[in-house]
């Protein structure tokens, strides 16, 4: 089973990161083929970084369609382009905000998001409602730190993200944290430690998502509106997008 | 790792479909235990019923966790007893409606619930929204089936449960079916090649988030309302339930 | 009229407490029948305690059944067991939650529940929701009293109940207080009193919800979902659940 | 014990038959004081009626706040004024359709709204969405009838009546179903014997929980946002709005 | 193009700082006629005052439709009669909370409302839920003063207001603030330029979608439930609103 | 004041549609810069044509903020890329989609949306969510018809749009329909006429909320999260997207 766990960020250092969490959770028979596009913004922090890495994402999804992977995991936690992937995916796509929150309904009746910059904040909102966790998500909470920050400024980011989560912890009436980026993958065990709750890192959880979705033998439903995008005319330097697509 | 399986009915023709299912999915190294208890309902298709067989089920649990079992399923689509088994659990338990309806809003952007007897969908209702599935969940169907007649009256009831499912896929809008029974998941190949679109059945679904929550190494929270019950006293038949309970 | 006020904990004492309460308010022409299981928790602060109460619980609307009770009262915050509870009975069943929550709505815009154990506020939550009570209720607060300490330690629990119902006056933005717990009955006088707004009681409340529901000639509906199960088999330990059950 | 039962229309007619209703069901000590404005609609069909009857029907609360009536009930399906009824009443006010509702939730899971004429549904849509019940209420279904037509032309209003209330119990998955107009109240008996299902009317609805909550001791709360309005000059046709109002 | 901008109060003065914030927005060939009646509450702080201010409030409108107006504005923000208004009026019918709301929602994804009096709370309530704006609205913040202060008292009511927004800014994680009161439209400049963030009120808000709803040669549907109410006779002091109406 | 009116596909031809439908409302002082990328999809009628033609758009949108632009119309019904141009654009930007039903509902208590093609649906329900049209929105209907065919098929294709907003009429319960795609402008005038209640397209909606906003003096707020992206380095064939970005 080869899962394409794409960054869609163009940072190298933090597909690392992701890949090494990916890897330390994945099944014996579990190859993790970790990859980031070459275009696109350095981190993702807004809708505009969303929109742009989008593009770039799809060109990933649609490689990994021709190269035959048996899943993706989408590891930025506003899981950009999710739907747009299952379109052009036969096999399942899964996106970190999405497995995180799926993953901690089912060990917590509520849980916390604690995610990077303020700004994030709508994104998540968002996420919540889409996947129908208003009643599970007690709280989403930003740490002010900037996605690149994690790779860097290590000891000052742990302690911020600690100090957010206790508050969570303690304020929030809840049993277990979301941690609300795929950069976070790494801090996992320390924070859990400390804390003394479930921590959910979103890396994680959806690769083992997708191991489970690939084991019932699932695909992204090509019944209804997940089906193939039909085949059009892409013009200019979105021209490699026009049929044949598959 | 170990699953208990836990059919929550005294029919042990159902555990062995059940466990059947189960072992068709489950990992190289994961061994299933299906059980059921020997007091209570032969199927359950009511509150009542669910409310009966939640005590047995909890008993089932609680042998569970002296032998160290590593997760739970709960085989009822009723998902009966879910916050009180995992309040009594170390380890992960999944209701097999939960798994479905997760599974299903993963690869398709809307399903719909093919059930039983009419009276069972007001259960599948209070699930559907206790789960945030109502963006997700299109429509409840009935079959007017029997549980127990899913063992016995094979052909008629396929014949029945593959109309409706046709309806379902031609006028609900959906990507997927969610089947409402656990003694169905015999049945998911031939309806799935029937239909021509995703048929999810709650008892290889849950057993397969089971072993991606194991393999996550999350149990259950019991930091916060998932937490061991207080001891305290219980009297009369329920004795047993008195401290020690771990 | 004989209403069955049914405390499914099996404290003695504190069916006398919820006894009084009810007849304090009862018409000339009710008599209240108070009566507890003696099988299962002495207190109910979980799901699982809940769980456990329900099937002692329903084999006393069973028995109310067979003497002809004309309604009866769930006299546990949490409502355990109240739909299986009106599928079995031809009269009508009313939870002591679902009481306080509806009275409290004709005569405030707001409420804010004040309760027992912070586990138990995800019980009230969900019963919130599933009455449609999401509007109304302000808030749920906890006080950490545990429900047996509501018969023995007065003083001290009558000052916590009453500091965290003035936080909710002065804080939520409410008109009227529900009480949490079917063993604070006894307190809300001397609550309304000190707090200068309605304190709502769901035993009492409930008592004259199901006095106007007899009043009106109205039973549990036995067209749909909550009619009497389906006859089965019980075995075990429950066999005395089998036909004929009416 | 002093109820006031204030239809809100000038039809006399209508007023007696429902007063008839209110008088079948009140206890031996309540005494039902039928009333109606000599001012306003003869009918209320739409926004516009429900507007203009709202200020006579005040008027009515305000004289009863002088008499001393024990509780007030606004007989007319879209309980027009309800909140501002409240606001100048020490005694509870109640409406028939948040009557019918909150007591059809007690007895069902799932009821239907049948009542007059289509552009009224959007009142009953607003009324199931304020007072919670978007999950109890299955369908709203108008008759085409107009109000005054139901004093009038009984033979065929009874069948179409029954007709849509047939549709109701065969489609809708229902256990009950509400009449959503006072001047329905009449024909309860008739069409709850030919249908096989409860059916409630909120005037007599209204008044076993009026006579409830008076004996709870319960009044309208005056801590918050229900408080009398604050004096203020009414000029011109509503200069007798001015203070002293009390 | 003439807009009827009704202030549904009878202050003057408000009128007239109403009409001042209108014309200050209006296009060059759109007329602001502003108007109030002569009956009823000084301001609307209630409820009560909201159903007595209607009942002129719609004579105006009737007056206006005889006179030709292309659109209104109801310049109250609980937006008394909207329903009713848009009912009788061929043109379109604006509320400044409406208008305030829809607009906010278009430049910022949340806002806060900052109002008056407390009670008026449940007013602002209401309407976020009506207008779906549940999501966008992050809180309602009330300062206090009450509708007429805003005449007089001006300095410390201008340096309340810009308090309560000040703390909505710095705790709400918002982008703009709805002003919660037609009385304020003079201070929004003010605000705004003190703040740093979008102040958005009603008053003009409404004045342009109104320009716009003509521009686009839209009237109130009259397909459907918002069609003229059906003519009936109406007795005593509303005996003016029996047919012809039109 | 100079609107650009941005349509998302390459399509010239539905780019003069679209002009003329825009310049057909435009007040005399508004100039309509039509645009559209010549990078990207044909049509757009999945998520990835939404995701691909985003980034295109949001060229054309940072291109207008260096033109000095007043304010922008994304002139597709999926609203691409909405929030992300609102975070770089300093003047307003609206979303057809999102114009269409905020003017609906304000003249009508309930719409139905007719758009092209039964996958785009999900788009559509997406939007309903966010804008928090779902109590205003009756239902979504699909005509089958591809967005290229509007350009082409002229007759067969109005009749089937015809057709489908006739059953819209008849069968729910809405006051005025929603066209669900930018390409359908010039049918609005054809199909208001022939079906007797109001057709509301978004083109020429947006265009006029956006002179309104203009006419509010009323930018994009860059208080909160629709701030101007932070300044990041972007590579690859999105690398003009780094700073600096204004």
């Amino acid at each position: 089973m080869r899962i394409n766990v794409i960054n869609p960020n163009t940072s190298n250092s933090m597909t690392d990161t992701i890949a090494a969490a990916a890897r330390s959770v994945a099944s014996p028979g579990t190859q993790i083929i970790a990859t980031n596009p070459s275009d696109g913004p350095a981190s993702i922090e807004s809708h505009f970084d969303e929109a742009v890495c989008s593009v770039a994402l799809l060109e990933q999804v649609m490689a990994g369609e021709h190269a035959g992977m048996d899943a993706y995991v989408i590891a930025c936690f506003g899981d950009p382009g999710l739907l747009a992937a299952r379109e052009i995916a036969r096999a399942p796509v899964l996106g970190i905000a999405e497995a995180a929150m799926h993953v901690a309904s089912m060990i917590a009746t509520r849980f916390s998001i604690v995610t990077t910059l303020d700004r994030t904040k709508i994104i998540s909102r968002h996420l919540v409602r889409n996947y129908g966790m208003e009643h599970h998500c007690a709280r989403i909470r930003a740490t002010g730190i900037e996605v690149l920050e994690l790779e860097t400024n290590t000891d000052a980011v742990f302690r911020s993200i600690l100090a957010e989560c206790q508050q969570a912890r303690d304020e929030d009436d809840i049993g277990a944290i979301v941690l609300g980026c795929g950069g976070m993958a790494h801090l996992v065990d320390e924070l859990q430690q400390q804390l003394g709750l479930p921590v959910i890192d979103g890396v994680v959880a959806a690769v083992k998502l997708a191991e489970a979705l690939v084991g019932l033998g699932l695909n992204t439903s090509k019944a209804g509106d997940l089906d193939y995008p039909s085949a059009k005319h892409y013009r200019g330097k979105f021209a490699h997008f026009s049929p044949p697509r598959r």
